[in-house]
């Protein structure tokens, strides 16, 4: 190809091929999107994102969750900017620390206390140490499918990992109770966890809300077996309510994780576990070069103010649902058949009879085109930025895509 | 106590011990330093540091080591409000990690690519699964008592930890061939990889510089066995020289973990490899919410422009070695004996005969009254920000420290 011929984009991956292995790498990496999908980007403001050639969207992924303010959100940037001008990462934690704790402790159900680090991998393995430590048992049950991280024990592309990082993992299907409860007699008296995440999103698949039932009996099973009940919240968490996303079916985790949405794309994950747990946790060693960075915690009580103050989670669903029906009623106009699925705020749209997802891929692409991203597999996001106005504008885009599949071309 | 009579740090603690497990965790930790040390911290500015009691100490410790710069660096402050503006989280990288990917290659002698995260802990696992990833082999081996994180697979306290977390792991002990090669002949076929922190800076013993023939060894054995020798150069990266660590004693390693100093306190690691290992590195998934977080990364390029363009090394070199003669004069005036060990920019200082470490703690706690904040135990860190000047009103406050120990009291 030629060099005068090439956009940004395209001059960026080339560079980056030579010193990225592959270009890049994990969940950003632009393979697993259609075509004309841009890897590298610029900059961002409210709902929308432009890419390195200057195209701007409207954007449904939200860097794929942390964004739920909004880029440049003003409260957020203020809180920063005022950390930042004191000190970031200094030789303990400052105060931010425990307004952060209390700050969680008053708005999460279940937390008696919180602990703070920077990956949702870091949390969800805190949680699982944490629930072998205070039990002195090993078994973790995690739903088959469900992606709680990306290190050797819950990677979702086993590459480079051992049998032994595995070996005291045992596999139920999300809502099932008779395969919880099967997981649950293999486990037998070694049960030190019940993993589950805020509700079933696995990639490429429809999203199902956690069954009340299911989630009662998993609390009863931690229970009866003095084993800790985790709530992985990481993706969902702070979208779906601020009080941790079972609250929404009554039932309360021992231990939750939580990222992404935190801090509005400052990078931080938190802990939150109830009374049963602080001791253990008192004596386990996490801790990591960043985790005490006060800018980040910061911008967590900044989005979480403006989460709560400005009703965030109905706003978001509102949004999503907004967009949601327009979708329904437009790919009903073309006679295509999509499935939506999932909570307003992190929908997933898949195509009937679509295996391979080549309908989701075309669509998609006559979407970006007209300027709105959407995840052909993956469930997207909504953030508080989305206007009805916004949404409006990307169902006039996704409008003009459905037609261009239902006219073939 | 009473209330009134507490201090900012105390009433801190107080309200931290309801909300955080243990009232803090991890190796920030106030527990593991001399009474009256603080827990929490307000703000930073070049080599400075003020606690929460509004107490300005000369800071030894850089955050443990992030801060390389000194606190509010100018330049790195220009690259962080720059990039804050366009944008920091996005759905992908922007041209900032293809930058500092180049810069890392063209700085690192052994790196032909480079992949980023958040933690060491990330840096050094992915080190070890992607040797396990390109050898197809299991066995890690690993200096008895090296610290490389504090995930269940490294972890110095290991609560919660199964031994299938380890299983694959042997111990060799730095510089010592012999041992190493009998860990290589009990990994047999199986060995993957050789673990080698920069040089020998375990909690509270001498540190001990790499020996030369003893890094030679262990690439051979490695070459030999056709197994990823792995430098962990999160601590020690960008302090020694700006090439790897192990340049020093002309021995290159395969892949090398990055953290702490690249970005001057931002978040932010990398692993950087050569051309053996990329294949392995393009299939592997390794990937976090923030990793992709373009704020860190215009902080490390402003941070290894400053260190390249000041000779940040060698000035950290001078001031650590003018510590240390001070140091050391000022002992022999007070017939204290005392061990000063590792390179000037990373020093440890230990008393003799202090097998409880009370010396140390005494040393420390009358430096700190004095507006200076050492480690009785661990390492200490220096940055481009402490001049001859701090140094020199630093030694005024470790003089009359020793001398408050020898006249007892």
């Amino acid at each position: 190809m030629n060099a005068r011929t090439e956009s940004p984009d395209q001059q960026l991956r080339a560079r980056a091929r030579r010193v990225v292995p592959g270009g890049m790498y994990g969940h950003m990496r632009a393979e697993g999107l259609p075509p004309d999908y841009p890897q590298f980007f610029d900059r961002g403001q409210g709902c929308h994102l432009w890419d390195a050639n200057g195209r701007r969207y409207i954007d449904f992924m939200c860097s794929w969750g942390p964004i739920v303010l909004g880029h440049q959100h003003p409260g957020v940037t203020e809180a920063v900017n005022r950390q930042m001008a004191a000190g970031d990462c200094l030789n303990g934690p400052t105060e931010r620390m425990v307004e952060l704790a209390e700050r969680l402790v008053g708005l999460v159900t279940h937390a008696d206390w919180a602990m703070f680090s920077k990956n949702g991998s870091d949390a969800t393995t805190t949680c699982v140490t944490l629930a072998r430590a205070a039990t002195g048992k090993r078994k973790i049950l995690v739903a088959k499918g469900a992606y709680h991280g990306a290190l050797p024990w819950c990677s979702p592309h086993p590459l480079g990992v051992t049998a032994e990082d595995r070996a005291h993992l045992i596999t139920y299907r999300y809502n099932d109770i008779s395969s919880l409860e099967a997981a649950v007699d293999e486990a037998g008296s070694d049960l030190a966890g019940i993993v589950a995440s805020a509700f079933r999103h696995d990639y490429g698949l429809d999203q199902e809300l956690p069954d009340a039932a299911f989630a009662r009996r998993a609390r009863a099973l931690c229970d009866a077996a003095d084993a800790a009940l985790i709530l992985d919240d990481v993706r969902a968490g702070f979208r779906l309510t601020l009080h941790g996303s079972w609250d929404l079916v009554g039932v309360q985790p021992d231990l939750s994780a939580w990222s992404k949405a935190i801090a509005n794309g400052h990078a931080l994950a938190a802990v939150t576990g109830n009374g049963r747990y602080r001791d253990a946790a008192a004596k386990l060693f996490v801790t990591g070069s960043f985790w005490c960075g006060a800018v980040p915690m910061a911008a967590a009580l900044a989005t979480l103010d403006a989460l709560e103050q400005g009703d965030g989670p109905a706003r978001m669903r509102a949004a999503g649902q907004r967009l949601r029906d327009g979708l329904a009623a437009q790919a009903a106009v073309w006679g295509l058949a999509i499935r939506q699925s999932g909570p307003p705020q992190m929908p997933t749209l898949l195509f009937d009879d679509d295996a391979d997802c080549a309908k989701g891929y075309r669509f998609c692409q006559e979407a970006l085109k007209r300027g709105v991203y959407l995840h052909p597999r993956h469930n997207m996001f909504l953030s508080t930025a989305h206007s009805d106005a916004d949404i409006d504008e990307a169902l006039q885009a996704t409008a003009q895509a459905f037609e261009a599949m239902a006219s073939g071309g």
